[in-house]
C-alpha cells in the first residue's frame, strides 16, 4: 500500500471533516438550535474519527484497516443523523459522510486483503 | 454508562500513553536504535488511540465501545512487540498496554451489552 | 526537565479536559440550550487543547513552553466564558480551567528558563 | 473570516503533515538511522501540530491565529532540522514545511486584524 493509494480516502476525509465542522459551527448559530443537540454531538464526533484516520493514512499505520472501518461506520451514523435535517449543511454534511464512508470501507477491504 | 466509571479506564489509557511516549522518546536516545524501528512506530501508534479514547470517553462518545475495542488491540500489539526487547522502558510499556487493553475490554464490553 | 515534574501539569490538563467535556454534553442536554451555544464552543476548544497539551507532554515535546502557555490562553478564555452561567457544570468548568491554566503557565515558564 | 479563505491554508497543512509522515515512516526504514533521531521526533511534532490545525481552521476556531502561529514556528523548527539530511524525503519535507509556515502566518496575520 503506497501513499499514492491513500490520497483519494484521504481527501474524501477532509472533506467530510470539513463538512462535519462546518455543520458543527453552523448548527451552534441556527435559530432552532433546540433540534440540533444529537446533530452537534454526532458532527464533532464524525470529524474526530476523520481526523484521526488521515493522520493513520498519512503515516501508513499497521492499523488502517480497522481504524477506516470505524470511520465508515460513524460516518454512516453521522449520515443518519444528518438525514433528520433540511437544514443546507446538514445535506452537505449527508454527501461528505457517505463519499467517506465509502471511500474508508474501499481502503479497509484493500488493506485486509494484502494483510 | 456515567463518568465515574470510565475513570479506571481513563487513567490506565493516561499510564499506557505515557508509557509509551517514554518508550518513544528513549528509544530515539538508545545506542541500539537499529533495533527499535518498529518498536518505535508501534509507541506512537499506541500513544494516539490512547489520546483518541480518553477524549471519546471524557465526552460520552457514542462510539466508545467501538474505540475501546479498538484501542485494546493496538495495546495489545504494542505489548508483544515492546515484549521483543529487554529493555526497561520497553518492558514497563508492556505492563502498562497490557493493563489497558484490559481496561478497554472491559468498557467495551460493559457498553456494548447496555446498548 | 524529567517526566515527574510534568506529572501535576499533565493531571490539571486531563481534568480539564474531563470538566470541559462532561460541560460540553451536559449543556446539549440543557432546556436553556440557547444560551449556552459559546460555552458549547470553548468547551471543544478547551478540551481539544487540553488533549494536544497531554500528549505534548508525555512525548517531552521540545515546544512544550509554547503548546503550554496556547493551553492556558485557551483555559482562561473558558474559564470566562463559563463565568457567565449559573449550571453546576459550568461552574465546575471555571475551577478546572484556571488550576490548568495555572499548571501550564507554570510549566511554560520552566521550560523556558532551561532553553 | 470564511471557511473559503481558509482553504490555502487547509491544503498546505495537509500535505505539511503527509510529507512530515512519509518522511517519519521512510526515516525508520533507512539504513543510516542512526543520524535522523531528531529528524523522527520533529516529523512527527510537526505532522501533530497541523493535524491540530487543520481541525481548527475547519471548525472556525476563536484561537485560529495563535493555533496557526504555533503551526509556523514548528514547520520552520522542522525545516531546519530536516535541512541536515540529503535524503529525498527530508527535502520534500523542507518544501512542505516552509509552504505551511508561510500558509500558516498569512493567516495568523490576516485574522489577528481582522479580530
Amino acid at each position: 500500500m503506497t501513499r499514492i493509494q491513500y490520497q483519494d480516502c484521504i481527501d474524501s476525509c477532509l472533506k467530510c471533516m470539513n463538512a462535519c465542522n462546518v455543520s458543527y459551527v453552523s448548527s451552534l448559530k441556527e435559530y432552532d438550535l433546540e433540534q440540533l443537540r444529537e446533530c452537534i454531538r454526532m458532527d464533532r464526533e464524525c470529524a474526530d474519527i476523520c481526523a484521526y484516520a488521515i493522520q493513520a493514512m498519512t503515516r501508513q499505520s499497521p492499523f488502517v484497516a480497522d481504524i477506516c472501518r470505524l470511520c465508515a461506520e460513524i460516518c454512516e451514523a453521522t449520515a443518519r443523523e444528518s438525514g433528520r435535517y433540511k437544514l443546507t449543511h446538514c445535506q452537505e454534511c449527508i454527501n461528505a459522510c457517505l463519499k467517506c464512508a465509502d471511500a474508508c470501507r474501499q481502503i479497509s477491504e484493500a488493506v485486509a486483503i494484502l494483510a
